[in-house]
Order: structure tokens, then sequence, then C-alpha cells
């Protein structure tokens, strides 16, 4: 009987090791594998032969690490080089599986993370080896295309709506209250700075401005906008994506700052909120201005996550090896929503090379016409993917979270 | 029959409401009062006579508005004169309270509101005024002195020290790893910051070093400490309190800000995770630091609150009504903690002038001999506080929160 290996790849979610659980779970139940193995750091760690057996865990560990935030078997940010050019790297993977008797290779993450998937594939049809690569699908920016939407950000969409009217209410006790500017990530789409739109007192929204890296950022119309606003309600509640561009398609956030870029040549981004902070006391619609960035927090709060979400990223590990008993490789796990009252989805597949490098925006028929915030299609399609809360493991009143790095 | 009146002041907790619905309760059973009456946004909305009935408010709303984090009331920074040189404040309010029949004020704050109550209980029984002044304790800096913590504490602790863990499993995911650095609030006393000594991965603590006000910042020192574990696990994680300062007694955070102050003289602080971060660039560590602020969620995430903090709350709104009835004025409701292997509390007074403008300080030996953490005094001290967890009201999938204030 043969092997699989399973890593991690990318920014953590919440959700991604529900998903290495999933896939544990249903080979259990399939013995489709005799072992489950593990890479720890992703391809990077593989290539370290830093390889670990799931197989051997026992249970409890295992329902824990379902339920522990951020990726656990550990993460890498690695691109792997055109094998036309340098075969190096795939030479020694493949060997390193040749040794581990592994007949499937999964990797959980995002747009980068398929275009590993796209080129091991690829080069494996080439060489003739039988090795299948299939991709799970994982990122809280919910920006990979074709699959209606990503494990791991209705989670990330559950903390933000859930901080947002808490923070909400926070900045509105006083009399005088001022403007609450909540910063959001999000590079290139704006969906988890949508998903603010969630937030709701009385049936009300109430966030009054949502700002997309969607829509180019006006100025002067954002100005305008604020200054409006607060003089009707002595408060102003602000959510801003850090993606923001200008008109010209710069980022807001890098226009004052040295621009640092990682290993894929995105730009390090940061600080829209204060960005916005200081065009708001320039004009000196009030001094009151707070700017909150949530950073990593919506990546790993696990303890606000969605059980909607936690359960459909179980559920996408499981229907990896259900892709590979169908003979598929170079193919990503993807999320369809069936038509109808009650939200309801199934899993397809789709090539790995069509979501690499490509971004799910989110669409204009989700913006009002204003473009400062968002509308009803919004609000429902997100809604249901925060649906459900979830009952962590407690040890000694404190919550207990189990990885295998480290 | 006659009536109270409760208001909240200072900055929100996410179980300042609690005490209001506690007192609600109490006086339902008790019959002390026939109306509570709420002024809305403090002393400042009481002197404008903005005032609402509770007694007619529905038990679902209240039962709502226990959860419902932040002022419900709506809250002040109002820093009363003394009455030898301008009365005309205090003529108003016991005009307002003698219209409204009122017998007893319940005031809910921290230091700054005490220093409210024992001003207002000195001028009733300097003019002979038969309303009985009372506060009710809450800060999440748990910084008032003689009572054993105060309410509020417990749930900021809570979320302090689950989004330590979470976030320190996310800023460890990589092979090379960076620097984390987490700033709490906490101005003058490092209660916060102290409680990220909870956050354990297989029980051991995984924070590497916290910094408290209590103890002057020696730069030489923090350097040489992060440097040197930094080479033994390419990994440090790092909680700071807001409130550092040098050894002459400056905040490290407005070293380098401007240094606004609000009404009562603070010193409106920020920067400190920014302030160490440049140290560490600096010294060229690493150029892999992060720092994150985490700002007024401290004092609004009910959504990981704690039940002990919660009922705690409830009852200490209880017990004012119990105080009243032993008629007492100018005391504030403190807690005390038991004797015993199993946490338990009881509720005594204290005099509100020897609670205003006086801070609890973390204690030195709760602080390990090097200055830059805490021991297991202070876990085992902070640990009771944060058990249990509080199921939310839900409508419709998404929290429901209720408030008396917009």
């Amino acid at each position: 009987m043969y092997n699989c290996l399973i890593a991690q790849s990318g920014g953590p979610t919440s959700v991604i090791n529900s998903s290495v659980v999933g896939l544990v779970d249903e080979n259990k139940k399939s013995k489709t594998f005799e072992n489950v193995y593990a890479g720890l750091n992703g391809i990077e760690g593989i290539l370290n032969e830093n390889i670990i057996n799931l197989s051997q865990c026992d249970e409890k560990k295992l329902n824990v690490f379902k339920l522990t935030p951020s990726s656990g078997l550990g993460s890498c940010r690695y691109k792997m080089k055109d094998f036309n050019k340098d075969e190096s790297e795939y030479k020694r993977i493949f060997s390193i599986f040749n040794k581990l008797d592994i007949k499937a290779f999964f990797y959980i993450g995002g747009n980068d993370s398929m275009d590993t998937v796209s080129k091991l594939s690829e080069y494996a049809k080439n060489k003739n080896i039988d090795v299948k690569i299939i991709g799970i699908p994982k990122t809280i920016d919910n920006d990979l295309p074709i699959t209606d939407h990503t494990p791991g950000f209705g989670s990330a969409a559950k903390f933000i709506s859930t901080v947002t009217l808490e923070t909400y209410l926070d900045s509105s006790v006083y009399i005088n209250n001022g403007i609450f500017i909540l910063e959001t990530m999000g590079r290139d789409a704006g969906w988890l700075a949508a998903s603010s739109c969630l937030a709701t007192l009385n049936k009300k929204p109430i966030v009054d401005f949502i700002y997309l890296p969607e829509v180019p950022f006006n100025e002067e119309k954002f100005i305008k906008d604020v200054e409006k606003k607060y003089k009707e309600q002595n408060h102003v509640y602000i959510v801003a994506s850090e993606g923001l561009k200008d008109n010209t398609g710069n980022f807001l956030s890098t226009l004052k700052t040295t621009g640092c870029h990682d290993n894929f040549g995105h730009a390090q981004l940061g600080g829209v909120g204060n960005y916005l902070k200081n065009l708001i006391l320039n004009k000196e619609i009030t001094t009151r201005v707070k700017s909150l960035e949530l950073g990593v927090l919506q990546r790993c709060a696990m303890h606000i996550s969605s059980s909607t979400d936690v359960e459909e990223a179980y559920n996408a590990g499981a229907a990896a090896i259900k892709l590979y008993l169908k003979g598929s490789s170079g193919y990503m796990v993807a999320i369809k929503r069936l038509n109808g009252n009650l939200y309801n989805t199934e899993f397809f597949s789709v090539k790995a090379c069509d979501v690499a490098n490509n971004v799910k925006y989110v669409p204009k028929d989700f913006i009002n016409a204003e473009g400062n915030g968002v509308n009803e299609k919004a609000y429902n399609y997100i809604k249901p993917l925060v649906a459900g809360n979830v009952e962590l493991f407690y040890e000694n009143d404190l919550i207990d979270y189990s990885i295998f790095t480290k």
C-alpha cells in the first residue's frame, strides 16, 4: 500500500488545520493510503525531509488540532522555479516522494500555493511520475477565483463583523464621539473589509463607510462623505481595506512607507487607517480620530470562528482524498454554492493553474453606487459563511491548542 | 416610595452593563426603590437631565443588555469641581435628584469616578441632603486599590491571554520566524500585560518577555535579552504595556509623540510596540519584527469574556443595593478573595476617597527577578478571574447586543 503527504503553505488561517484532520479522517474511513505523512513548513520543509506521520497520531491530539488556529504543520512562502530552467528542486522532491512511497501530495494554500500544485503536477506528467498533486484552498482573503469562497474566510469575516460591532459600541459612548477607522487585511480584494457589513445593531447596519481596493480611492469624496456624516451623527465609523489604491493604482499605504516586498514581490502593506486618520485631522473635521489595525488577529482568532467554516475546511480535506480516487492531478478542491433558500454547498474541482496567480475581486454589483459601501448582495453572500459557533477544547479553564511544530 | 439613579463613567469594559442589570434585578427582588432611573452619559448627561427609567424596560432587553459590552448607558470623562470653590454643579445635580425623588445614586467607574462619588457624598453630608452616593467598581486596568480586583479585568485578561496564544501560533509558522510584540493597555499598572502569562502551549508559558510599567525600562537590558533569546529560538514573543517608562519616569511612547492630554491630565499613550520594534530594527537583530496594538478591543471583546467576571460584575450591582440598605454613602463596593483552594469571593465596602486617584500596581513579588516577566504568584492571582465562557444572544446567526443610547 502507498502513502500520501500533506503540507500547508502561505499565510495561516483559523481553520487550515481542520482541512488536515478532515483528510486524515477520510483516509481512515476510505483506507486509501497506509499513512498520511505531513511535511512541516510546506515545500521548504519537505525539501529538508522534515516529515512526520499523522497516522500515528492519537485521536485526541487530532481533535484538538482540528480546532487550533494557524498553520500547525508550519508554513512557508516558497516560490518554485520554472522546471524548464532548473529542475533540481523537482528532482529532489520526487525522489523524497519515491523514498516514502508517496502517491499523492496535498497542498493547502492560496493563489501562490496553487502555482506550486500546478508546477509539480505538470512536472510529474512530463516525467511520467505516478504521483497526484492536489490543492486544498485556504485563505482568509477569499480571493481565489472559481470557488464560491475559501475556507478561512468565514471565520475571519466572523471575527471582523463581531469586533466591528464591539468597537462601534466602544467608540460611541460619549456625548461627543469622534471618528473610528477599522483597518482590515485585503491586499487586492476587499472581502474582509466588506464582511463588516454584517455588524448590525437593532437590525440596522452600523458601519457608515466601507472602502475596498476594488474602488479607486478618491480623497475629496472621502473628506466630503466623512465631513457630512460627522455633522449629522457626531460619530462616524469607517472600515478600510489595507489594499486601498489611488486612481493611478498606487497603494495609499505605500505612499508614505519605504515599501518592503516579500518573496512573491507583493508590497508589504499596513497603515491605511493612519493614512485616513491624517486626512481627517489635516482637514480638521475633528481631533477625535482613532484608527485600529486588526492585523494578524483576523487570521488566527479561532476563539470566534464560524462552525460553518470549520466544517467546510474539514470537508475540503476529505474531498481531496475523493479527488485523488478519481485520478485527478493538478486540480484544487473548490466549493459550489447550491441554489435554494437554505445555504448548501458541494465540492467540485478546478485546475490549479486557473486559480494560481488569479484574483477574485468583490464584484461591482456587490458595491453601492457611491463606491463607499456594499449592498444586500454582499450581505447575503457573506452571512451564511459566519453561521454557527465552535466549542473549543479547554484544559484547566484555559484554551487548549495543539500543533506539530516546535 | 423613592427612586434611585445609576450611571456609568470613564472607559468602557465588557461587563459594565452587567452591573447595571445586577442592580435592577436586586431592586426587583428587594423592592428597595420604586424605579431605577439611569443617567445617560454619566454625570454629564445627568446635568442635562438625560435620564431614562430602567424599571420600565422589558426583561428580554435587560438580559441582552447584561451581555452587551461597552457603556450601554453612555459614558463621560467629567471631573467635578471642588464644591468649596464652585457648588453650582452640585446644586443642579441634587435639585434634579430631588425632583425625581432619588435617594441613592450609584456610579459605576474607576479611580476618577470614585473621586466624583466621594465629592458628591461629602457635599450631601455637608448639606444634610438624604441621598446616598455609592460607587461600583469597573476598570479593565485592575488598578483600583483595596479591592482584590475589578470587574472588567477578568474579561480583558481572557481576551489578552487568548489572542496572545493565537498570535503566538500565527507568528511561529515559518522556519525563520521573527519577533512579535503585543502592546496592551495599562497606563500605570501592568495587570493587562501581566495577564498574557496565562497563555500556555503544552502547559508551558509561551511569552518570552513581559514588560510592565512597574519596572523602569532599560533599553540595554531589553536589547541584550531579546538578542540572546532570538539566537536561541529564532523567534521571540514580547508583551509590553503601553505605559512603559524609562528610569526618569518618562513614558517611552511619549518620547516621540506630541503628547495630548485628556481632561484628567493623563497623557494619551500608544506606540510602545512600535518604539520597541524600532529598537530591535536599529540594533539589526532581525528585520522580521511585527508589532500589534490591541487597543480598544481589550475593553469590549465581550465575545471572549469571562463568565466569572460577568457574574461578579452583576453581583457587584446587587451588592450596591445592599450597601445602600446598610445606610452607607461615599463608599465603593469591593471584592475580597477568600482563603482556600477554590476561588471564592465576597463583597465588602471601602471609602471611595481611599480609592479615588490611587493606583494598585502589580506587586514586586509578582514580578520575576530580571524584571522582564511575571511569576507563578501573578499566574495564580489572574487565572481564576478568566474562568468560564459566556453564551451570548444570537439573532439570525449574528450576535445580538442592546444599548440605551442612540
